[in-house]
C-alpha cells in the first residue's frame, strides 16, 4: 500500500507548521504506518485539486485522497484495527471530539496572538501575500494588531491550559498511559509553535511541559528531523 | 446492598446544588443502582464525621463511606462492572478526566458570577454564614461583588461552553449516542444553576440547551422530583 501526507510547509520545505498536518503524522506514527510526506503550500492549489480539497492535510492511501484530520484519522482507526488504536474504542472516539474542539475552538486561538507574525515571516513570498490576506480578513485587523506584543500573552496562554495541566497532574498523558489521538490533538499545537517560534510556550516546572517533552521523545525518525533546532 | 448518598441541601431540604453531587446522583441512575438520600447542610459537620469527610458527596455502601465524586464515580464503576459503564472503557474513563477537569476549572468558575448570591439567597441560617465568610475568603470579596450582575455575565458563560457546543453539534451526548460520566459532569453545573437560579443559561436554540433537555428528560423519578418547578 502505498501512502503519502501532504503538509503544510514554509519557504523551508523542512518547515512543517499546520497543527492539523501534525496531527495525523502523530496518528500515522501510533498507528505504525509508512507514509512518504509532500510539503505543500498555501498557494499549491494546482497541486491538491486531484484530492477536491484546498487544504491539508491530505492523505493519499493506494491513490484515494482523504482529506480533513479528522475525518483521515477515524478513516486510520477503521482501516487499520489491527494496529494500536487512536481512541480506545467506540466511547474513546466520541469522547475524543471534546479534546479536538477544545484544542480548534479555544488552545488554537490562545496561539494566534503568539504565532500569527511568526508564520508569516517564514513563508514564501506568494504565501506571505495569501496569509496576510485571509488572516486580516479573518480577524479584521492587520497581523501585527492580532500579535501586538507574543511574550505579553504568554500568561494567558499559559492560563489556558489549565484543564489539560489538570489531568497530565494525575497522569502521564490525556490518553492516560500512553498517548491517544487526544494526545496527538493538543500536541499539533505545541509542534505547530515549535515550527515559527522561539518563544518557550511553558514553564520547565509545568506538568504540561513535561508532558510535551515525553511526545517529543516519542516522535518518529522522520518527525524528529522536522523538528529538530 | 445498602447504598446512601449524603447530598448537599438548601434551607428546602429538597433543593439540592452541589454539582459534584449531582455527577453521582447521574452515575447511580446511570447504573441503575438504588439508593437513599440524605440532604446534608454546610454547617452539619457532625452528620459526616463518621466517613472521615468534611464535604459531600460521600456514598455509603453496605457501612463503608467514599468521598469525592471522582473516587465515588470509579468506585462505582470498578464495583458493579456488570452495569452500564460510565465511562466505556479504561481509554475512555482516562479521556473523562479532561471533561471533568475542564468543568471544574473552567465551567464552575464561569458559573459562579452567576450563581453565588442566589445560592446564599436559598441557605438556612447557619449555613449562610458559613457560605458568606468561607467564599468570601476564597474570592477575596464579598459575595455581591462577586455577582455585580449575573445576567451581564450570561454572555461570557455562554461562550465558555464552546467546545461542548461543537461536541455536540456533531452527537448527541458528549460520549456519543448516550451519556456517559462526562455527560454528568458537565449536567451537574447545569443541575446546580437550576437548583438555585431562575436566570434561562441557554438561548433555546443551542445545541447544548438540546442536549440539557434530552439530560433532564432522562432523570429517575427521584432527581426528577427534586428538579421539579
Amino acid at each position: 500500500m502505498t501512502r503519502v501526507l501532504y503538509e503544510l510547509a514554509a519557504a523551508d520545505p523542512e518547515r512543517r507548521f499546520s497543527p492539523f498536518c501534525w496531527r495525523i503524522r502523530l496518528a500515522l506514527e501510533h498507528k505504525g504506518l509508512a507514509f512518504e510526506d509532500r510539503p505543500w503550500r498555501f498557494t499549491d492549489t494546482a497541486a491538491l485539486a486531484f484530492s477536491g480539497s484546498d487544504k491539508v492535510p491530505v492523505l493519499v492511501e493506494d491513490n484515494r485522497p482523504i482529506a480533513e484530520s479528522s475525518v483521515i484519522a477515524a478513516h486510520l482507526e477503521a482501516a487499520h484495527p489491527d494496529r494500536p488504536s487512536l481512541f480506545g474504542g467506540q466511547a474513546g472516539a466520541a469522547l475524543t471530539r471534546f479534546h479536538v474542539a477544545w484544542t480548534d475552538g479555544v488552545l488554537h486561538p490562545a496561539l494566534v496572538p503568539l504565532l500569527l507574525l511568526d508564520i508569516h515571516r517564514h513563508l514564501a513570498e506568494p504565501d506571505q501575500a495569501y496569509f496576510r490576506t485571509s488572516r486580516e480578513a479573518r480577524f479584521g485587523k492587520t497581523l501585527e494588531a492580532v500579535c501586538p506584543d507574543p511574550e505579553a500573552q504568554l500568561v494567558a496562554f499559559r492560563r489556558t491550559l489549565s484543564p489539560v495541566r489538570a489531568v497530565l497532574r494525575a497522569q502521564s498523558y490525556l490518553g492516560g498511559d500512553a498517548p491517544l489521538y487526544a494526545d496527538h490533538a493538543v500536541m499539533g499545537a505545541f509542534l505547530w509553535a515549535r515550527g515559527v517560534s522561539a518563544l518557550a510556550l511553558l514553564e520547565p516546572d509545568d506538568p504540561v511541559e513535561g508532558w510535551r517533552r515525553r511526545m517529543l521523545e516519542r516522535l518518529g525518525e522522520g518527525s524528529r528531523a522536522l523538528t529538530s533546532g
